[in-house]
């Protein structure tokens, strides 16, 4: 029997996990020689992130033994992650992507190779949920997980209803992914998630073609909030639209400021605006989140990687008001 | 006797090649430490494209034996190109190019070290000319093959004599290199071939300098239609000019989209516009070889390296109009 | 209908392909953060190198569409292998392979991520395989393909019996793989396919413990050779054996010699071997062929990547028996 | 106050760190243009490796705030250190050590720049360290620690003293560094510890020239034991010493294993030796203790870094006695 | 006794100088495996660029016996400064530096680790300072050197004065850097030795936030003519800044040209542009100066690296006024 | 007219230099995809290891214009070598060689591109050589620069007797070079020069197959000797011989010792031999000479590049006799 983990985790998350490998500066994968190695997953992202905003983060995942899984592993200590909850399965795979950068007009391309993961097979003997979700004060999850196969889609719908029982709050990221479901069973998993959520992320473009809503901007987000009774919905908008990203709470709207970016990597960029919202969130300051979430997004696309190597620098800047420059 | 090889190939090109040697990033070539290796030439270039746009392509040079022949003629291979022609001599050099990338304000450099390359001597007794143009449906040819020695210059004004007999489009390249050939020699070539060609590619600033036309636009590419009775007559423009690239068609302007252009490399953009315009002409689609070219140039331009990585998806893409963005 | 490729092709071989991703210099796989990218497979090895030697080479298997496929394909062809035959399948996946070298006393660890592969599935219905055979002067079948899935067994079984009916001459190399096969399967395999070779190619560990013979050396070989048939069996050996690899033919053995080598790679030196063997055999000229093969063998063991860059400088050595040393 | 913290680790260590800088391949420090970047410290190494083998290992030491810092943290936690005790100190520097590989008959060299950093000045106030010591079931120092400075000393006689008054076992590399302290000052403290220490680790060539015995081998370890008391005396000797390093328990001695290494890094071997007695001894099996330490020693030389990435499948071969060779 | 060096230097400077070490690319410290290995140092990078334009540049500096301190010295060598004059010091320390690029909205970060360096020790006794003053035709100073300790100071104070009594010009650079010393004592620096200045260059901020005027662009700079009565007053501005750097020569205003760049490197630009004026004011021409050092900054911005690479092909490109563009 | 250069040099030298580029690792040249920028030519790799020995060296050539000369110059001079009396020709090339390491049993190859390369032009009015030979102690000559053409080869003569005139000691590394030259030349360049000869460095197999010696190692020496007259000859000999390199002196031999080395690359051995000979015997020191050139030879055997890295500390422990070991 697991011990008590009460208040031990500021935040609880789970899911898969990609090594990721993409070509030096802007070749194209096809005349590559080298990969750069890296590691992703989008919850594995918001925990590495919130790990480094100072949280106590425990992320479960099932890992292949071998030097692989330890790859993924050691990253995520690497940022304070609490791993000690993955499995580690042997003769199983690790999922992996093929990142190829698009500098203008190519096409930015992400190639996955996750099927038979490990991860995919996530479920309930893997951990101890009960406790788990006890000893945490927020539940992060995304519509990737249930996504990759039916013990990871029942996991996530019975975490989302014993958090909620808890009176933990559970955030989901939509985060659609065409190549791993279809929008009527994104459309069904959130429905079924819906009544337990604190907060929903998606991006607008998703919300019309996956979930068939036909506004745009502040009324799209009121729709949301509507139709599933959600308290608090962020809507993430394309660069250039105005206004940019906005979280709809309780009626009323926040807007995320923008920022100019030069662009190192366009991967992750979410994953660091659902950290930021959730640390701001955690301390009750849903203003606090917008701003840092829209931050952190743009300092993670300032930076090679999936994962957010924001530091206790880039947010005393952030406080400060003191963003760019040079300091010496 | 060479046997015949009717209908065996869709393009003959022939002509020098470079090993191409680049600082990494940003470097100036004073600085460096190391050299990226690629492989460049005016022919070779667009040879390579029009064979991954799956077009059957001979190209004839000569290489020297040992190893940096064989970098040349592997990825020649690699890129779907047919070497069988190529002739190996011992005892000779291969032609070199050093790449300086030029950020704004340096200027990107090109320095060559070409002179007594196994190249420069192409001739007559290299290949079957005759079964070659015979077997091949389009016959393309620049302006730097007759300016690396006499036994090249007659031969481009035999083939394209010999080609134009046969019924076969000729296309040709101005290219003009003055660290090769001077203008008045340039347009003496020019005027030998033009009355076998189909198809002149040429920059508007050597329009003017090295064939002293006046005019610019769209009175340029008509003045040089007349002067030369060239049917069709590409004309490319400065990135910012408007118009930009134009082709004049018996009396009628195609124009070239324009593309914001994130640029990984200078080299090879007009190579990658000629292939994707005889990728066109081929199936007698001018207007799509006008866009695709175009399009293979901004692509080119932002992908390292000479040779264009252009592949089907994204020439998938460029039908379905969705250039850009980030696929996932 | 495929029209007659009477004549064609030297050799016929067919298979899986593995990207190959390692770590640079003596990093272990969880210390790297660049993975090089490498080309392989037993088949594909031993085809490129047929191909350096001058042989018309046809590998027949099947890629994932897109830039991974390409990269494997671009490969191949570079060598000068024929890929024409190769079928390209959207949606798949590439297996890989992750290496890691072993400096003593590390072990050196290849990490197989290869089910589900896009190759796994090659069958009857991929290719021309009667006119393939007809067209071809030898086949090269290793264990490995069978043990991938019941189509490449069947069509392995079918094609073996296929050449032997036309005459053609067969190797099979055992290739025994523990991850992917049993010893039981891997005798079936063999057992079904012997009457057909004309050539046998094995380690002399899975002799003794995949085929439970109890002799080695000479001894193992004539069992071996008398048991299933076959005119010619080559026994590899652990590089300290004396003698080291050998050959028996026909009741007459043939001993390669042994070379001092600086391991650069672990990977691929078998089938070097293979390949030495068959250039010779296919002039008929065995002896030729146990000392190309062992040196191609020693040649691989120096050069890293799984593919032999031999070239026709080393060759010529090999004939002038002046190899190694300092040439300027 | 610090709750307690009993039974919470295996491993207490504390000390310097170093951030490690040495140029790829072969080169000459003043010939590179590149620095691999690397991490040590004697008391680093040893509790990564433990914590890589299973233990729970806190390691105290004083950090600069900033990336730097962030390096060697990141670093520690990837491999499992838990270290929530290091303090972070604004303004401070870190340690540096430039790393020349030295091939013969070059000489390989370190170049430490250690001088003014955070570390030197760790001391009583950085950590609750009763605490830490009652949590922990074994303490390991090294001779490294005391000579950085007086803070430094003192906390390290204090602390040994006070883990022998709680009964736990203390380990003591002797670890000599001339650019540190001298003789006679490390005589010293080794004289005031010894009365502390269950084990002692020291070279041969250090027992002569700093602590002035004149014997060698078994002699030595038992003039060594006999003068300070200490119940386990290791002492490591030259890579061709026979016998090789030999551990001196109790009056029996214990020899460990010699394996034949190709060099890829010459630090941290004796780390790796230290940690694998550790290991050993905390589960009262000297034996084990001995040979592991040996094997480890040896993966490590053979890995490039300081750190030793031995992993779960190097400590199944070391117990299934399969070492080396190729895994596929 | 030196003998007399009448003649023999245009220009002497003196000073400290840093190794750098910088990831590459764009990523941030924390996550590099790399540094890139360059040298800096405000005189240095001044002394390099004129030796590069031809002028004969003594660099008088402290440097640590090693490869560290051959680095350096090598570097200056190369580029054509004479290091003669070097003392080289044994066991002391190099001082560091490490950059980190910031891609908008990140931060670009200088880290340093210059305290107890060789060189912050540089005094009286290194050098013949008075023959070389005597040789030199013009002397270099920045407000760095005062601020790297006491011998320091008093050093530059006095050959300010020294060469201003021969008759020689001086300049003077700011560059204040809050790491190293105060407001306060940086006016007090500058107070000393404005009297003996010809030149003084200074970011418009710094006139502001550490000599606390008040105004800006044309007034400010006449400000601090008026308060220091120095004849040469160089304002460097925001890059957006309008008009931007300017020069008040005794009474007139000149304006640095502003050019487009895409940078590279924000390391170094203001020790080109004072390399710039030095050369045209060697020659008496002002303009020129102003120029060139325009010009100069803008090239070093777009290089990587502290020192700047510019060549006679810029200065060619710069004097015909053709800059940027592709040169084949 | 040149001022006097009395007493400026201890050595004068002058030839060809290449560009070297080899592949990392031990890749070969057709599978690189970078290239390893160096720097060599047999007399500046003796002049920089000279410079490095504290010698002042001028060194002479002609290097084309541009960045490839300015790495050429940059390198000798970071070395300490005097390149003002280098001339700068606009619009030729510079030599290249491309290096492809040779790990057993794969032949290390020099691929030469050093036709029609500036310095193979180098004459009587590139210098003025009369002061040049007047101001320097040792002139040092090559058989390659009298293999690169006629203007070489009268130079070489010319100054091997204007220098013995004046005085000054000549030495004469044989170097031959088939790929330059013939033996019935070399023969004949080495009669001319041989009469003002102090000291001959020459291969024994060189001895053999160019000068139809047929004695081998002290006879040998003793014929060459006697048939030219030569005060000093240094035989080198193969690794593996016993004795190994010997130099004759006037009747008297002196033995090289033999290292063990680690070979890092093959080049520039007899180089460092012949610039430790002529360290010595400047000095007058015969012993010295033999002793630290086989020393260098050895330590430039197991560093990277043609150039030798020698430094003062290396110098030490030759002196101490502690070579090798690990310091720390």
């Amino acid at each position: 029997m697991t011990p008590s983990l009460d208040g031990r985790y500021d935040l609880l998350t789970l899911g898969e996990t990609l090594l990721r490998l993409s070509p030096p500066g802007l070749q194209r994968i096809e005349q590559a020689r080298l990969f750069e190695i890296g590691v992703g997953g989008s919850e594995l992202n918001v925990g590495c992130l919130l790990a480094r905003l100072g949280r106590r983060v425990a992320w479960v995942s099932r890992l292949p033994e071998g030097p692989l899984g330890r790859i993924i592993d050691g990253e995520a200590r690497r940022h304070g992650v609490d791993t000690r909850w993955v499995r580690w399965i042997p003769g199983t795979r690790l999922g992996l992507m093929f990142y190829e950068p698009g500098p203008e007009p190519r096409t930015s391309r992400v190639i996955y190779d996750r099927k038979q993961s490990a991860a995919a097979e996530l479920g309930f003997e893997d951990a101890p949920w009960d406790a788990l979700v006890q000893g945490s004060a927020w539940l992060h999850l995304t519509g990737i997980t249930p996504a990759l196969g039916p013990s990871c889609r029942a996991l996530v719908l019975h975490l989302a209803a014993l958090a909620a029982a808890a009176g933990k709050p559970v955030s989901y990221d939509l985060n659609y992914r065409a190549t791993l479901t279809t929008p009527a069973e994104a459309r069904a998993v959130l429905e079924a998630v819906a009544p337990h959520l604190r907060l929903l992320v998606l991006a607008e473009r998703d919300a019309q073609s996956v979930l068939s809503f036909v506004d745009a901007g502040e009324q799209l987000a009121t729709a949301i909030a509507t139709r599933y009774g959600i308290p608090l919905v962020t809507l993430t908008r394309p660069p250039d639209a105005v206004p940019g990203t906005l979280l709809l709470a309780n009626g009323e709207f926040h807007y995320a400021p923008q920022y100019s970016v030069e662009v190192a990597d366009r991967i992750g960029a979410g994953d660091s605006l659902v950290a930021g919202l959730i640390h701001g969130l955690i301390d009750g300051d849903l203003e606090l989140g917008v701003r840092l979430g829209a931050f952190a997004a743009a300092i993670g696309l300032a930076t090679p990687g999936d994962i957010n190597y924001l530091g206790p620098e880039d947010v005393a800047r952030f406080h400060a008001n003191t963003i760019g420059g040079l300091e010496r």
